[in-house]
């Protein structure tokens, strides 16, 4: 059975050398009492243990099992139960939380780390908590402070636990059209009708209550997406003191059977009179709900980036291991019937990547990250105002770059081990199947795109994408920088194309549309490799420190460079071949 | 439940418009009297049924309830039997084999379709008799006339199935260094000692015999590939008057968990003092058996279009029919909640990208059929050596391209659908899991790839790549083609890299592995532009027959050149990178 380690050398190499992460918290009050580096550090490596050893050990027979249905209730595979009531001793789910209900006020720059190595470790088991977390932060955002003290301190400890019921069955992307109502009652309070699908946790046996929170339409609500309300939604009753009392009238109608995250339950949800509490003002839900769903894009794009970490070691191992045929240049362990595989270039093409994929995506979390902490905590209005900015537009990329070439890694991944990487047995299949939701829960990647390019770049003038840009123009242009050329390149293309098509999009609204996903992910590769560049700078600096690790970082940046920032290339040529093509055949034709 | 519908009018199209097949057929003696253009369709017609209705509803139900292995022997999921015995009735399997022993004499052209049918209904099934078809092949070519006397008829009728064992535990990629054993027997015959994994179809409860090709060694065999031998090991002995005997000395030791082709029982085999006979000339077991390996490329090929293909009909009539949200530029349906999906440039996007690599690679198939088709009845010994070399040249690219294409195909086709795309239900997530093995199986598309650059390029110097770009030349000099200057663009660069390649592969031998993966992939690229420029040739002289149609090619046509060809552009500047990333870092260091 696969092993998952979590790259602890490579995050701290993020965390503390590129981003310099514990000099900002420094100056961050509300983070500086909390965290340091050594603070930083002993969590990371009490993450690793937790997910190492108690989580990673679930994941191949948690896909095995399965969750399951019986009689309207959920049940979660063997150890499940016993693995979650250790890990929420932990405190992990508030690990990001607010500290006025119990969170413990973790940086997210840290708690991405711990997102990537929850996913790689074990998605199925995962998303139970990653969907509380998000909970959390809607209701502390938006809900009443009635609301607040009720229900964070048990979702921050992870006793309950959370869910986002926005999907029913003939509405997905298009959320204006739901049907689920909300019917005021006297005292406040509502009466929820109507059914849910895709809600992934909305049953489990994990904790003692999970909290809904649903997307519906109040009776005099206008139509489309600005009639749509949030409702906090218990799958038990709390009473006034706190404690549990009915069950609420709502149900598990069935779960789905689906190509993987086996053992993450996707629930029909009804709502059958179900009772529930407003959410911030009536009909303004759909920007309530944006704080949970960014908040889990950024996640699911994590997932992305875990699962191809955790394919990543399985075919770095298998490579190292398996003997098959010489090498083009001659025997490198001519005692041995055959070379091991990592000698042949096409392994080493695959691997390489994986890792430059991988490495180039923790960095741009924490990235993000960064903008996040920034956002919430930075006392500088103008830095305040810049970073949530630029979280807006950085949201869409990650979610969907890091899980699209999550995805691909992983199938690189699998490649790598040839036949062994087809069968169950070798773990390398499941992450395949794992992953492939990513690029399609929380908003698919194509409307990722749509928003990325839509409403975060031409809608907005270019005006955050100058902010980035800005970012990788100022380091180009810092003496000594590593890649300024290439850089300068890449980011003028950039710009070019995203000026293009500003123009375009006037004449035609389905510029946008036919260009976006090449866009998105002409983005993702001048990020990383802008992230590259600034890995590859701090490498040359700390080389004689560590020659081996750093070395290896300054190789993977050349690799980067050399192979896989071409693409842009080809992405530039397609958009710029504009929508016509698209728009020739009618629906008929197809 | 998805349904199959084979894809007849397209397949007419390349058959008799594009390629003409009728009146080829029509001048090679052996094939004159068995097949027109009439005959062709008829079959197709019996074919698209026999796939539709018959194999293609147990596609589902043999993923859900898969092979089973229990007590040394394999049962197929229900109904597969009896599928099985109305299929055989049919004479499907010996439908391109040799008359003299029962096959039906079909040309390759015509037998490219069916496979693309049967792989597109249930690649499961398909399998049982894919390796039959195979073994046929190199039993016809290599073996004795008493051992072909005696096992192609009942093969051809599809009573006996065939298989291929060359794969063991330590020995996939690498068969030089196989450990099965086998000795000789005084009356000729041999005993074989070893055990194959990976074996598809080594077992099943479908046919009264299994006709095991296995690789072995002599005692006195040179070591690495030059000392192997191919055998005939039926799994039931043969009576002298072609009835069956004793069971022979081999068992099915047990079957693979896999990621898809569920339904196809993947064996373990063990020979253990299995009774055998030599087919060809000792210690060249391998040439014998490529005979065979290549006639599964091209067929595992078929696999990627037949599964891209199946995907394709679900996702556009799911973007047909789901309504969710409004096109860009106004309503179309504005009776309905929301317009269908196929309004959205996106949705448009991922659906013509798998349309056109779909058409392209069925093109690229039948183009392949007709060069076998040439070399196995041209009388003309110069157009019959010409078609051998570029069977030669364009097998690797037919196996690894359309499957990588095939795949990347079905993972959009499964994106379409969203979250349903997920789910076991709409067939789409199958698809995906079928398809994956066919980047693997058969030598993975690495070695292919090496395989088409170091072998069937360098080695040989260029000169069957020269035969097959002057082809693309030739079209493009002649007046009034259609995309004549982009066609000369890519073929020169596909020339120049193939230039480059061979002078720097001189320098260092790293490079052709380095360099192969994108070069197949540039390679494909341009081939599929040459066909696509074929297609639209004859589409645009049809139009006024049937302007649906020929302007749905022309269409595609132009998506392809404007949004699929300029891929070759970063598959370019990729290979010119040249080897030297990929060797940076030592083993220890990934």
């Amino acid at each position: 059975m696969p092993e998952f380690n979590a790259p602890l050398r490579d995050m701290r190499f993020v965390l503390h050398e590129v981003f310099e992460a514990p000099a900002l918290w420094a100056r961050l009050p509300a983070l500086a009492d909390h965290v340091d580096a050594d603070t930083a550090d002993a969590i990371l490596e009490e993450a690793a243990k937790v997910t190492g050893q108690l989580i990673a050990p679930l994941n191949r027979s948690g896909d095995e099992e399965g969750a399951q249905w019986l009689a309207g209730k959920v049940s979660t595979p063997k150890g499940f139960k016993t693995a979650y009531d250790t890990y929420i001793e932990g405190g992990w789910v508030g690990l990001s939380g607010n500290p006025v209900f119990g969170g413990l006020g973790m940086p997210k720059m840290l708690a991405v780390q711990f997102e990537e190595m929850l996913y790689g470790a074990n998605s199925s088991f995962a998303l139970y908590s990653a969907l509380t977390s998000g909970a959390c932060l809607a209701i502390d955002a938006h809900a009443s402070d009635a609301l607040k003290g009720t229900y964070l301190p048990p979702m921050y400890e992870g006793r309950w636990a959370g869910s986002m019921c926005l999907t029913e069955a003939h509405a997905g992307t298009d959320l204006g059209i739901i049907r689920t109502r909300a019917e005021p009652l006297p005292d406040g309070s509502f009466t929820l009708n109507g059914s849910k699908i895709f809600i992934t946790g909305g049953d489990q046996d994990l904790t003692e209550n999970i909290i809904h929170l649903v997307l519906a339409k109040l009776p005099d609500a206008p139509a489309g997406p600005r009639g749509i309300s949030l409702f906090l939604v218990p799958k038990v009753l709390v009473n006034d003191d706190g404690s549990l009392g009915h069950g609420n009238a709502l149900s598990c109608g069935s779960i789905e059977h689906k190509m993987g995250i086996k053992a993450s339950a996707t629930c029909v949800i009804n709502f059958d009179g179900a009772r529930g509490w407003l959410i911030g003002e009536a009909n303004k839900g759909l920007a309530a709900m944006f704080t949970m769903m960014n908040y889990e894009r950024l996640s699911i794009g994590i997932q992305g980036i875990g699962c191809a970490e955790a394919s990543y070691q399985n075919a770095r191992t298998y490579a190292r291991e398996r003997l098959q045929s010489r090498a083009p240049t001659g025997a490198v362990a001519p005692d041995k019937v055959a070379d091991p595989i990592i000698v042949h270039p096409d392994v080493r093409r695959m691997l390489l990547t994986i890792k430059a994929m991988t490495e180039g995506g923790r960095a741009f979390a924490s990235y993000v990250g960064q903008q996040l902490d920034l956002a919430k905590f930075s006392a500088d209005p103008q830095e305040q105002q810049t970073a949530s900015a630029l979280v807006a537009l950085l949201t869409p990329v990650a979610k969907a770059f890091f899980t699209d070439t999550g995805f691909d890694s992983c199938v690189l991944g699998q490649q790598v081990l040839g036949g062994h990487g087809y069968i169950r047995e070798w773990g390398q299949e499941q992450l395949v199947r794992d992953v492939r939701i990513a690029q399609i829960y929380e908003g698919t990647n194509g409307i990722q795109a749509l928003d990325l390019l839509g409403r975060k770049v031409i809608a907005n003038g270019g005006v955050t994408l100058r902010l980035f840009t800005a970012q990788i123009r100022d380091f180009a242009a810092r003496p000594d920088k590593p890649y300024a050329s290439e850089l300068l390149e890449a980011v003028q293309r950039l710009e070019d194309v995203s000026d293009w098509l500003q123009t375009r999009a006037m004449t035609n609204p389905n510029e946008t549309g036919a260009a976006c996903v090449e866009y998105l992910h002409l983005f993702g590769y001048v990020a990383y490799a802008w992230l590259w560049a600034r890995m590859a700078d701090v490498a040359q600096r700390s080389l004689d420190a560590d020659p081996t690790f750093y070395s290896a970082k300054l190789a993977t940046a050349r690799f980067y460079f050399s192979r896989l920032l071409p693409r842009t290339l080809s992405l530039e040529q397609a958009i710029r071949a504009g929508c016509a093509s698209l728009f020739e055949l009618d629906a008929a034709s197809f």
